[in-house]
C-alpha cells in the first residue's frame, strides 16, 4: 500500500518528480552563470505562461499574499480609489490590503457562490473613477470563477487598471493577459504553476508599470517595493549578475523546470485539460447527489471543486475517512459557510486518474458515513463528462 | 573530477544532504498532522538556536531583507527615533528601511572595516531617546563583527529595543538573545542556519512584542504584519491547524531537519567550530600576504573572511581562476571598496577540510595570476591556527 495519500487540496498539490528533484539539488550561487541563465529563462517563460508578451515579471520569495501585496503596495497611493469585484475570502483580503496602503475601497458584492453581474460592475465604474479594480479569478474559498476577459475589458473602457488575483488559476485556467487587456496578474508557486510553496509570482503590463513609475510618494512596503526588484529582474533577464536580496535559488530552479513543462504541454492544451478535469470532478460530485458552492455550473472553476456535505454528514467525520481512503482534501474556508463544504483541487499536472482516485476515496468516505448512493455512480459520471469534454 | 565547485560564498552555502532531501521530498498539505508537528517543532527549535527562551519565533517565506522588514514594519511608527550602529551596506539598508516606516534615523558610523566605539554609541543614546537600535552582527559587506553583547546591554540601559541583524551569524556566531538582553534577532535560512534560501527567520523577545502590541497605528506593510502571522505561529506551536498564507512547506521541513542537526551539535560546540574555522581561514589569508577588510583581527567575523586583492591582481582575473580550481567565492559588496576585495563564507556545516580546499584553490588562483608566495604557506598557516583554536 502507498505510504502517502494523493494531495488534492487547492495547493500545495502533487508536484512532478523533475520539479522536486530540481528543488532538492545542491544549491548554486545566486550569481553563478548557470543560475543566472535559469532565472533569466524562468522570467521569459513567465511571460509566455501568463500570455503577457509585454509584461514585466517579478519572482520573489514569499507566499501568494506577498504577490497581492506587490500589486497593492506598488500601485496604490494614499487616497486612491479602488474597486473590488468581490467573490469571497480572497477578495475581502485584497480590499483589506489595499486599504492598508491608503486606498478608498468600493466593493461590488455577490451572494456566496455567485459573482457580481457585469452590469453592476459597470454601474460602479460609471459612478466614480477608480485607479484600479481587483478581480479574484477563482476565489479559493468558493470555487467561483469570474469572467476576467469581460471585466478586464470593462476596466480598460473606464481607464482603470485591472489586477487579477490568479492564485488558484494561472497555469490552469485560461487567462490571456495581453489579449484580454489585463494589467496585472499574480499567483503563488504552489498552485497551477506546480512548484512547492515559497514564490510570489506577478506580471505587470505596461500601463501598470507606467502607473508605478508615476508615483508621487514612496512605496510604503520596503520588501515589496518594485524599485528594489525591477533592476534585479531586468539584470537576470539580460543574463547579468545582480543583487538586492538573495533569490530563493532552489525554488527558482524548480520554477524554471515547471514552466518548461507547462510550455511543453502548451497553454491551450493545458487550459483544455483543466476544463475537462473540472467538468469531470463536478459531474462526479453532482452524480453523488452533493450540492456545490457555486450557484450555477457556469460559475464553477476548473481548477477546484467545492462540494457541500450531504445532510447528516459532517466534515469532521467525512474528511478523515476520505483521507484514510487515499486522498487528502481541504475543509471549507469561507467564514460564513465554513462547516458546510469541502474543497478538491485538481490543477497542475493532475490527470483524470487523480480525479477518479479522489472521487473513489470520496465514495468510500461517504459510504463509511452511512450516506446512501449507488457505488460507482460518481466515478462513472466523471468519466462520462471527461470523455464528452475531450 | 567533481562536477561542481565548493560553494564558499556568504550564503547560499553547502547544505547537508539530509536537508536537501527534505526539501525535495513530496510536498505535504500545510495542515497535515505530520507537517503541523514539524513546523511546531521547528518553532520550538528556533527558540533554542536563537538562545531566546522567552522569544516569539516567526518563520515566513521571504529573503533576509523581509526579516529586516518584519522588525522595522512592526516596531516602528511614523516619528519614532531609531539609532543605527553602522558597519556597512546592510546597516545602511536597515536605516533606509526604518525611514520607509517613518523613523527618524541617527547613525553612529565607523570607517570601513571598523566598528563604532561603544562610547560613541553610548553618547548617542545619552543625547536622545531612541525607540530602537539596530546592530548588524556581521555586516556581510565588510566581515566586521560587532560586540552585540555590550551593545544590547547599552540599549537596555537606555530603555531602547535592540534589533540584531544576524543574517550572516545566527547558528554560527555566538549570539545569546536571552542572556545578553537582546530584543529582536533575525536571519535568513541560507546562511549559518543551513537551509536553501527562501525563509525569513526572526525571534522577538517580550519587550519587542509588548512594543508591537502597544502600537497606535496599523502596521504599514500588510504581508509583514505580525497581526496576521502571530496567531499562525502560535497555532502551529500548539500543534493546531491554521491558515493565513500558505507556509513554504518544503523549506520548513528542511528547516526543521537543519535546526535538529544544529541542536545535535550543540550551540556551544557550534560557536567554537565557527571560531576555529574563521581563525584558520584568516590565518591562511594573512600568511599569503593578503590584507583583510576588518581593520583589526578582533573585528573579524568567524563566519566570513574578506581578503583584499594583492597589488596587481584583480577580481576579474582571480575569482574565475579560484572557481576553476574548485571553490566559488563572492566578489566585494561594499560600494566604496567593491573592486578591492573578495569574500569567503565558512558557516553552517563547513569543516576545516572545506576551508583548506578553499585556501588551496585561492593559492592556485593567485599563482595563476603571477602572484608570488611560498606554495602551501596559506593552508599550513590555516592548519596551525585551527589546531591552536581546537
Amino acid at each position: 500500500m502507498k505510504d502517502r495519500t494523493l494531495l488534492m487540496i487547492p495547493g500545495p498539490i502533487e508536484f512532478e518528480p523533475a520539479v522536486l528533484a530540481a528543488l532538492g539539488a545542491p544549491t548554486t550561487s545566486h550569481v553563478a552563470p548557470d543560475f543566472i541563465e535559469a532565472f533569466g529563462q524562468a522570467l521569459e517563460r513567465m511571460r509566455q505562461v501568463f500570455l503577457s508578451a509585454e509584461g514585466q515579471p517579478f519572482v520573489l520569495a514569499g507566499s501568494g499574499t506577498l504577490a497581492m501585496d506587490l500589486a497593492g503596495a506598488n500601485l496604490i497611493e494614499a487616497g486612491d480609489k479602488a474597486l473590488v469585484v468581490n467573490t469571497g475570502y480572497f477578495s475581502d483580503r485584497f480590499a483589506t490590503l489595499l486599504e492598508r496602503y491608503g486606498a478608498e475601497v468600493t466593493h461590488v458584492h455577490a451572494p456566496i457562490g455567485g459573482r457580481p453581474a457585469l452590469d453592476d460592475v459597470e454601474q460602479a465604474l460609471k459612478k466614480d473613477h477608480f485607479k484600479l479594480m481587483t478581480v479574484t479569478h477563482v476565489d479559493t474559498s468558493t470555487a467561483v470563477i469570474t469572467d476576467v476577459q469581460a471585466l478586464a475589458k470593462l476596466a480598460r473602457q473606464y481607464d482603470t487598471l485591472s489586477v487579477v488575483d490568479g492564485v488558484c488559476t494561472i497555469g490552469g485556467e485560461e487567462l490571456r493577459q495581453n489579449e484580454w487587456g489585463g494589467d496585472v496578474a499574480l499567483t503563488a508557486s504552489q498552485k497551477a504553476i506546480s512548484v512547492p510553496p515559497g514564490l510570489a509570482l506577478l506580471v505587470a503590463g505596461p500601463r501598470a508599470m507606467e502607473t508605478f513609475h508615476q508615483r508621487k510618494t514612496p512605496v510604503a512596503n520596503y520588501y515589496a517595493d518594485w524599485h528594489n526588484w525591477l533592476p534585479i529582474m531586468q539584470a537576470y533577464e539580460a543574463r547579468k549578475p545582480s543583487y538586492f536580496g538573495t533569490p530563493a535559488v532552489n525554488l527558482i530552479w524548480a520554477l524554471n523546470v515547471s514552466l518548461g513543462q507547462i510550455l511543453a504541454e502548451g497553454m491551450g492544451a493545458r487550459f483544455k485539460r483543466h476544463q475537462a478535469l473540472g467538468r469531470a470532478c463536478q459531474a462526479g460530485i453532482a452524480a453523488l447527489g452533493l450540492g456545490q458552492v457555486p450557484l450555477k455550473s457556469e460559475y464553477a472553476a476548473h481548477t477546484l471543486t467545492a462540494p457541500r456535505y450531504p445532510q447528516g454528514v459532517s466534515g469532521a467525520e467525512l474528511l478523515p475517512r476520505i483521507n484514510q481512503a487515499g486522498a487528502t482534501l481541504a475543509g471549507g474556508l469561507h467564514p460564513q459557510i465554513k462547516a458546510e463544504y469541502f474543497r478538491i483541487g485538481h490543477m497542475g499536472p493532475a490527470g483524470i486518474g487523480d480525479v477518479l482516485a479522489t472521487l473513489g476515496a470520496i465514495e468510500t468516505g461517504l459510504a463509511g458515513c452511512g450516506y446512501k448512493f449507488d457505488a460507482g455512480v460518481g466515478v462513472a459520471a466523471a468519466m462520462a463528462a471527461y470523455h464528452a469534454a475531450t
